[in-house]
């Protein structure tokens, strides 16, 4: 029996993006199926995640899996054939997963949010608590091609994705990354020429009419 | 050349615990470093975790491992052939990750301290919130001995050492879980009798004495 995938998704969902990544790494077909998080969550979203009743999940042959970094080793440990994304020493693999956390627990979603939601200290703050992380990540990044060395890994498909919103965050958040991250931008140009990534991320001006609409829609000028 | 191992770990905290569990879990031996977080961090613990600073953080060989589901994640990696705390089954092994994550998505943690520092709405919010979680937990488990089914398995290694601080949430919350979730008691009733569980936890009284005089120093009366 072939497999049967779906990913219940939304498309600027970084968290998701991480999915679409890794599936498309390992060559899996899926069915994709958007979800209206603006209106309403569908029932299929709320069966397969009761417990979080969020986006991403992946669903294999009507099992589900939540939550994005988990979906990601599933998928990694499914398909382990090819395109391994963490590494094979223990000890290696634990550092990926560290750095993935980290990215969640830092809430670099969440920081990045009050860049164009937010004005004045809070925005401020927003800003340096960003810059911080990305500074942080830079470091870990060091002179590597990517995260997970030579080849795209574990934690390049956990941070990529964010990549998409950086247009919104930049102009809003008046602020230019490449002049304080030079070697992150460089990192994430070099990812977002992979197909796999390519083909799974929207692009930064489409995330960027987004971002503006949702603004209109919160009342911000 | 023997494994070196040391735990850099401060006694009444619940992550800690879960790497000891680990450890005694697949019998090994392993030097314990207290931490005063109530005076000064070590430099060792600035060293091995200088991302966020906090105990508990594995060394095993000289590298550390911080963040503790992380650490017996790499714990059940690397001494693989003993006690397996993860499922063998990918599927199984996400839904493992899935519930531990749960635990600390829900900030299980800091709601319960909710319960002895605050009063009022907060506290109530807070025991609320508390309840809710443990009855999803509770849920969960189901019928089962253990969350990793006949044996103690991971998620039970991440649950477990937040029992040993439920005297202070009852007495200063001022309710018994016992009545709220009879099953949850039952599970932690026979996971502190295995060896392993005993040994690696503090008892309840010691846990209290402590919430005690933290509440002392925070000057709630």
């Amino acid at each position: 029996m072939a497999d049967e995938v779906i990913l219940l998704d939304f498309w600027p969902s970084p968290f998701g993006m991480r999915i679409r990544i890794a599936l498309a790494e390992k060559g899996i077909k899926y069915e994709y199926k958007e979800e209206d998080l603006l209106s309403n969550k569908s029932p299929l979203l709320l069966e397969m995640n009761p417990v979080h009743k969020k986006v991403p999940v992946l669903i294999h042959n009507g099992k589900p899996i939540a939550e994005s970094l988990i979906a990601v080793q599933y998928i990694d440990e499914v398909w382990n054939d090819k395109s391994p994304l963490l590494p094979s020493d223990p000890y290696q693999r634990s550092q990926a997963r560290f750095w993935a956390d980290f990215v969640d627990k830092k809430k670099i979603y969440e920081v990045a949010k009050n860049l164009w939601t937010k004005k004045g200290e809070e925005q401020e703050a927003a800003k340096k608590e960003f810059i911080e992380i990305i500074k942080l990540l830079e470091q870990e990044l060091g002179d590597k091609t990517y995260f997970g060395g030579d080849k795209l890994g574990f934690v390049d498909v956990a941070i990529i994705p964010f990549y998409t919103w950086f247009k919104g965050y930049e102009i809003f958040g008046n602020f230019n990354l490449e002049k304080e991250c030079p070697k992150f931008i460089a990192w994430a140009k070099r990812c977002i020429k992979i197909e796999s990534v390519s083909k799974s991320l929207p692009d930064q001006d489409k995330v960027y009419d987004f971002v503006v609409q949702i603004r209109k829609k919160m009342g911000i000028e």
